[in-house]
């Protein structure tokens, strides 16, 4: 198939749609702007000569992929220094450069100085005081220093608490030491931190006056400025390969005798005064916010990530033929089969469905914002439990989305080309990273079952778990019909049933003598179940309620397919958790029945606007950048074409013919 | 701590152990002499000097890796000729070498003369005529030519009869002219088949006469044997890199009018005659075996690759310590969390039960392969269908577990140090050769559904297939009392009900007049729902009924060990598919929270014993190759010595900082 053509299978897809893509383009990228301002950024980023690959970065060592990725980087960063200088560069601009989207398309395997942008400024504005902002931020935002932040240790993630970096005051010469006593307290993880960052927000346990004050956060300098040399007392590098992210230059730092100077602290929730005065936080929940945001980030992501999967595997599927269903005929698209319809689709259905979420707790988050302002915190422990299980479940599901979108194009899923290898090695590190996927149920559990015990007290309950109210005062969940709106509030049921469970569980463990800590280790299982149907309730409703009300503003043709989307997922996710649904409500065999066929018929309603919906995700070639996904649909001839850019396929012979093999063959004849 | 101690905390878990590791150990490997051949076999392979390496092969470019492991793969395949002109290469050292196990150790990402050993001389000696076997056997067997076997095509997998492929009978000069006659038509994927064979076993679609004949296998001669260039009309290459089995060398393969002789033709089931004259198969099922041999085999591979993986968790589980559960004690070891003994013990019971489910299997086969060979192909179908839906359940669910496993190990398991992400990509993909896994149970399925109407008519079943009928005379399951013995035959019983609602619904559609492959298609999702718990409820009683057996045998100890093991498989397996119970089974809320107490008590259980069961399934540290997992526990220490060798990190700052970083944190100010 010539160069400039499409796909005619795909063609054919993209004609019998029955709505207009850029209807739903334009709600999925927040308006008829942010579309335009989407192109400006492709056109200036993507278009750039500098910025072009020669060769797949697949076939390059770590060490070649670092330097050619600190390359582009630079690029990056100059290029958005201009945009700075012209006063173009809006949040949506860094999204797009450091998330999962255009920035990918950039450096595929990330960006080693994305934590300069996302942490080392952001901790600075928000921890520093007036003076230390003034003092850091221009240089930093010039990027005359390139920061990184230093939180994690090899032997200690998610409990804080275990932090082993010290930094002890030194009031005679008012500066801090700081220390990595041991192999597990040296910081790991902290992206450019390798060789890329010459400075670090350090967050170490703070002793003053020989006493114990809590974590601080410290901006520590790595590197000389000019030499880029170490500084005495740090021993810093990369931590080697890994599945995924594999140019940002993740690195470890061990800190010996490191002397920084008092205002090195970010001071502005806590200080340390000259005489080694320790003046506490008014209130510890302050950091709450940004943890929370990144969050909500994090499910903004990725849905853009399930979009670009969903994409790949839904125009293969249209392309690849294979496997006759009738016999008479050629083999068909393989999308024809019911079974790769059920692959594919409820992904697509997820990408939409997990954008309603973000942008539902993004509102609330907002709500919640102000009224912290106003020194109103009342919502925020209830936010912060929301937060916590939607990144869990959003990302574990994305994970396992991007698996099956990837097993749904079958060996040609497995080769790098497809692009599949680099989304999930991105995808599957959101379920560890930014507080690790079961900690966080159980964070959200804690919470839940609290509340809990408030509705069996009767006690004002706060908006997102008001639910549990209604089902101790009913017992049955009457009159299932296998409607949308009995799918949502059956799951809020099966929730508050969940937790329930885990509440009487871990109540009874504490009246047979076990401490609260150890009742709650030993409810642990059903506290990370009823969490997870509390985040799932919490989808579904959303899903419900944002999608219900743009169907009523969209043209009828879009408003039918977003209402098969809606079914779709609703169907999906209520058949994946039926063990549940079957424990707590009455179903019959003819209702699992129904609901069964009723999601059939949804794939069957979806099939002709497959392809149209992915196409209006509206994600550019080079941010697939998959032999199976591009949009002209020359799966094959871009399989091949890749192959023969293969470095090993430069030579006819490789040169370990002549050193092994020949001698080999010929040793014994 | 010292290179020579061990984890003292993982000292102490293998003190308590209250079973005798060697018992397991011998039973696990499959007697005392196996054990020791085992041994031999590691020592003389892993101790070998030229077998080691230097650089983790994580640092190399994709072409570094291949020329590094042609290499080592000459040196392995000297070796084997060496055992073999003393006799001792039996069956277990292929496996050994070319499975997951030691292989792995010795080149980890894939022996890109794997097929050779594993298609191409089987395949000769399977499909080779006695002159044929002559001719080829003595030179493939002492690797005077290599050899690969070339069967899928870029466009056409699983659906044989749409390759493209084609040899047309010349009977003027009594040769094949071989043709690969379009992009789609390109054989893809043969390992070894990229630089390192210099011959093929090719898959055609034969024409004598210029009539189709159907399928057959020629040899073709790919390369120079003095030379190694690639003959005329051979378009040959690697397909380049991939998720996993990075250094097999996958090929591609073009053929422009190559012209072989009629004897290249392997005759044994199908002749031409100089004339052209074509003689058929007496039968087609004779290559059934093959097939069914190969995936028993993966099925037993893949219990070693959870070993594997499950050791790796188990011993960081238990040197790891993270988050009190006591807040005045340190930090536990994170296997006294109960959410993580439910991610990695479920894990190690699968390791074991798969084992039992490739012993069931493999002594049926051979009772069926002792039938084959009197003539008797009665139950052909029958072990067919269920060879498919077992390679593509175990398949599934190793893979499930790796990940499993591998984010149960946190941000360490992502790191390639972990050995997590080369075990993953060894793993998922066993989803997709042999038989995509959907396709696979879509065989299974067919059969099935078959069954399920001989069964209405009271017809004889076959004998994995009788519980069709029980099902058929009760409609309710009754007595469920929780006890393992009513796990496994509700199993069945579910299994029954889903191959009830396939037959059912198919039958609908095809009174409604769809043909039968359109009502199959139609009911696609039902059907691979039925193979699934077809396959499911085979491994349950396998399980059941080899290990009882099993317990009866060994110590009380062991016993004791191994009723734990059973018991925690066959709760998982059940809750894991508790929709399907609920459905059909009418099992109480009190019910579902017995089985989950249990499954919670079995955890409780097993706790003791963990490290030494793990301990006791004897994978050598090489094999492991993990610095998270290997036996001294030394998990910082290990991670640590790996980022020290990380070429990066030789020297203090990477060129990039001068070419590329310096002018730009320069240049403004």
């Amino acid at each position: 198939m010539p160069a400039n053509q499409v796909n005619p299978d795909l063609q054919k897809e993209r004609d019998k749609a029955s709505f207009n893509t850029q209807e739903f383009t334009d709600w999925w990228v927040g308006g008829k702007d942010k579309y335009a301002a989407k192109k400006k950024l492709e056109k200036l980023f993507l278009d750039d000569p500098e910025l072009q690959d020669d060769l797949p970065i697949s076939h390059m060592s770590p060490t070649e992929l670092y330097e050619h990725s600190v390359r582009k980087a630079v690029i990056i960063a100059r290029k958005l220094r201009e945009l700075r200088a012209e006063g173009e560069d809006d949040m949506d601009t860094y999204t797009a450069l450091f998330g999962g989207a255009l920035g990918s398309a950039l450096i595929k395997e990330g960006n080693p100085m994305v934590l300069h942008f996302v942490m080392f400024v952001p901790t600075i504005m928000g921890q520093g005081t007036v003076e230390q902002q003034i003092e850091w931020l221009g240089k930093a935002w010039d990027c005359n220093i390139l920061g990184t932040y230093a939180q994690t240790e090899l032997g200690h993630g998610t409990f804080l608490r275990g932090l082993e970096t010290r930094a002890d005051y030194d009031a005679s010469t008012q500066e801090f030491v700081l220390n990595t006593p041991t192999i597990s307290a040296y910081k790991w993880w902290p992206g450019g931190m390798g060789h890329t960052a010459n400075h670090a927000i350090v967050v170490a346990q703070l002793y003053t006056k020989g006493e114990f004050r809590g974590l601080a956060p410290f901006i520590v300098q790595l590197r000389d400025l000019e030499t880029h040399m170490p500084l005495p007392g740090i021993d810093v590098g990369d931590i080697g390969p890994k599945i995924g992210m594999k140019s940002v230059n993740n690195g470890y730092l061990g800190l010996k005798n490191v002397r920084i100077p008092l205002n090195y602290m970010l001071m502005k929730n806590q200080q340390v005064l000259p005489d080694g005065t320790y003046v506490a936080p008014k209130n510890s929940v302050l950091t709450y916010g940004t943890m929370m945001f990144v969050r909500c980030a994090l499910i903004r992501d990725l849905s853009q990530t399930l979009a670009k999967a969903s994409t790949i595997a839904m125009r293969y599927s249209a392309v690849r033929r294979q496997s006759p269903i009738d016999p008479n005929e050629p083999e068909p698209q393989i999308i024809e089969h019911t079974t790769q319809q059920l692959k594919v689709f409820p992904q697509i259905a997820k990408a939409i469905v997990f954008k309603t979420t973000g942008e539902h707790i993004w509102n609330m988050f907002n709500n919640v914002q102000g009224e912290l302002e106003q020194g109103n915190m009342d919502r925020l422990p209830e936010m912060h439990a929301l937060s916590c299980c939607l990144k869990a479940i959003t990302s574990a599901d994305s994970a396992a989305a991007v698996e099956v979108c990837r097993l749904s194009c079958g060996g040609h899923g497995y080769m790098d080309c497809s692009n599949f290898p680099t989304i999930y090695g991105m995808t599957t590190a959101v379920c560890t990273y930014e507080g690790e996927n079961t900690v966080m149920l159980l964070q959200t559990a804690r919470y839940l079952v609290k509340v809990y015990g408030q509705a069996l007290n009767g006690e004002p309950l706060v908006p997102t778990m008001e639910y549990l109210r209604e089902s101790i005062k009913t017992k049955n969940f009457s009159n299932f019909d296998c409607s949308l709106e009995k799918i949502v509030s059956a799951f809020q049921f099966v929730a508050a049933n969940k937790a329930r469970i885990a509440y009487e569980r871990m109540e009874k463990y504490r009246k047979q003598g076990h401490e609260p800590e150890a009742a709650a280790n030993m409810t642990g299982i059903e506290l990370t179940q009823a969490a997870d149907l509390h985040g799932r309730a919490f989808i579904a409703q959303s899903a419900y309620i944002v999608l219900s009300q743009l169907i009523r503003e969209v043209s009828t043709e879009l408003g039918a397919v977003l209402q098969t989307i809606l079914e779709l997922y609703l169907l999906d996710a209520c058949l994946g958790r039926l063990g549940d649904f079957l424990r707590f409500i009455n179903l019959t065999d003819a209702d699992v029945g129904k609901l069964e066929l009723h999601l059939q018929e949804c794939l069957k309603r979806l099939r002709p606007n497959a392809v149209a919906l992915v196409d209006s995700f509206d994600v550019h070639d080079r941010v697939l950048d998959s032999a199976l996904g591009a949009a002209d649909g020359r799966v094959y001839e871009r399989i091949f074409e890749s192959a023969k850019k293969n470095p090993l396929n430069q030579e006819p012979v490789n040169k370990t013919f002549h050193q092994y093999l020949k001698p080999f063959m010929k040793a014994n004849l």
